[in-house]
């Protein structure tokens, strides 16, 4: 009996572990001090009215012999993939079909479990910081890793490498951590060198309902993507659904690689070791496609983009450097006074009883800096800003 | 670029697409005739009122800022895992804690991701016949497969081979799709073979609910399987989940192989590739282990169980050997005449109007049998087995 030995190599995060652990200890040491947490990458405001009373009336269902719903595709409901094709067409304005979308529990399932497609003896480009899931996930499989270094440089949006090699690449824009988000000349930079290289494009594309710019919200807005790119979204961010679980995975029916067709390959994956998403969940997912659910999606995410508007406004009134904020819940600025992340995040603490997350969480890269979400209450964030304008003016 | 090119080598099971085919036609034929169908493993009774208002709670606590629910831990909630590991110790009587189990979306996502801590080099022992997902799971990860032969000889119920070495072994009892259920003897024989060849029982306990006889409903019922079997199970049949989706699988917090912790493999492989499941769907699920929830259960299942005595009745009084249906939904029986499983299944259709499985769609040893499950309703059981007598008498 063998295990898988890659396994053991995996790395263990500590990184929330130990936020968690300083920040008891700051609280047992100030009991007096109202602790304000900008850390978190959840959601705070619940599901909007509209899509609550669909899930409610898809429970309900649940429990009447002539609405009851047993097993349903396991590529997800069509009254689902249509509304989302749509919401691709009108409002994206991208080219992906009912067909082409697979509904998922969400997209850090299905980031994981594409992976079961692809050989292990394949080359994998991952940024630096990233979001923890791209690394382990091939860990687990043994494959090659190439990190591609984000830097202020490059405005943390790492561009092709010249002369390396490459046959699986992860992008993910707005970016988490950074809250960057690519230009339509950069992903357009992007698809031509997936396509060079014949390599395949794994878009995470969770944080698309925070661009205001005219910036991408899909990677099939870039010509040429149907034939090199896989993108995975959420409703997590989008409609506040990180407790109610759906997502949803765009596979060109027509992209193939190494003579496989990888839809028919996703397929099969999925109708062998998946059996479909809820129903209740998938009728208050298809709620948000519609002008009153996504109507309240847009007043629950104006309340995030508000918080991000103040925190940012803030880092610029201090001269903080910092990217994301604009098109991103999230903001990523350099610690100040040169301190590392794990120091100015002691100090912030003890200065201000804020808590945020160390950039160095999410790779090498990020040693110097720091995230700030933009999750909380407008009061809370509105506190938080008068605090660090006081400690750091 | 390299993809898995042992999804090349999945044969396509086109069972049921074939079933379907072969009803319509006869449908188009005989416009007049009522086809009774009594092939599916689906359930058809709602969700019990109890569980369902429990659903709905949970889908309004998702509307309301006091009671929303964000990220809940990958392992599923505290309160859900308590009142499992209370049903393993209160109901069936196995040593099960809440530390050992995992919520999951439903037995076929686990049953299937679970080979993520296994080597591809490892050898699998698997009944024939048997659920398909089995055989494909391993096949996508090119594992070696070992066929264990049932038949009438053993009931159905292959025991350890002698001589020959395993890694994994598939378990099923109650067993889909032959509905025939191990003994405390048998069970015991398996583990004693499991640990002297340093396996791992891999036990499909979806069935559990069905077992009304004296005979094991959980591997952890036999001493010594703590240390040697990983168990899967759902609330699709306990409790008519194929649709709500929600399950869970014990992994023995003391289980080691080959200097590495399953448990800690495990949480691992799920923290980084899941999400958890919706937080009103594990409401709806705690509710299942209540009193009132478990009584509406029962008494869903006691129309299954009913339907399955019918079938069993008038397959006795016709002289055709079977097994199964007492202990399970399913009825699996010798083709009356010799005939093959599709020969059968034609004759069957044209003289009854009655759809059932072809035994050898679910492997080279269910050829010549058949599949007729107890998960219609009443009178179209007892209409069809009135047909069945009249055809076969």
């Amino acid at each position: 009996m063998k295990v898988n030995h890659n396994y053991a190599q995996l790395e263990e995060s500590y990184l929330f572990q130990t936020v968690n652990h300083k920040v008891a200890e700051y609280a047992k040491a100030h009991p007096e001090r109202q602790i304000i947490r900008l850390g978190i990458g959840d959601v705070t405001q619940p599901l909007p009215a509209a899509i609550t009373a669909a899930f409610i009336e898809g429970a309900k269902e649940q429990g009447k012999p002539d609405t009851f719903h047993g097993y349903g595709p396991e590529q997800g409901y069509d009254f689902l993939r249509e509304k989302i094709a749509r919401y691709y067409q009108n409002e994206i304005h991208a080219e992906v079909s009912a067909g082409d979308i697979f509904i998922s529990d969400g997209a850090k399932s299905d980031v994981g479990n594409i992976l079961d497609l692809f050989d292990k003896d394949n080359t994998v480009l991952i940024p630096d910081p990233v979001y923890p899931v791209y690394v382990d996930t091939n860990r687990m499989d043994g494959r090659r890793l190439v990190f591609l270094q984000a830097n202020e440089e490059n405005g943390f949006l790492p561009m092709p490498p010249e002369g390396q090699e490459a046959d699986l690449i992860y992008l993910c824009s707005p970016n988490n951590p950074t809250g960057a988000c690519y230009t339509y000349e950069q992903l357009t930079a992007w698809v031509q060198y997936a396509i060079s290289q014949d390599a395949i494009i794994l878009f995470d594309a969770a944080y698309e309902s925070f661009v205001t710019e005219n910036l991408p919200r899909s990677i099939f807005e870039i010509p040429g993507a149907r034939g090199c790119a896989i993108e995975f979204c959420s409703l997590s961010k989008t409609a506040g659904f990180t407790g109610t679980r759906c997502g949803y995975t765009v596979v060109p029916q027509e992209l193939c690689r190494d003579g496989m067709h990888l839809h028919a390959m996703w397929l099969r994956r999925q109708t062998t070791k998946f059996n479909g998403v809820s129903y209740p969940v998938q009728r208050a997912a298809a709620e948000v496609f519609t002008p009153e659910g996504m109507a309240g999606c847009r007043a629950n995410l104006a309340i995030y983009q508000n918080n991000a508007r103040i925190i940012a406004e803030t880092l610029t009134k201090l001269g903080v450097w910092f990217v994301g904020g604009k098109n991103s819940p999230y903001l990523w600025l350099r610690c100040p006074g040169g301190l590392s992340s794990w120091a100015f995040f002691d100090e912030l603490l003890e200065k201000t009883g804020i808590v945020g997350t160390p950039g160095s969480g999410f790779g090498a890269c990020g040693e110097g800096y720091f995230r700030l979400t933009a999750f909380g209450s407008e009061a809370n964030t509105k506190e938080a800003m008068k605090r660090l304008e006081e400690a750091y003016a």
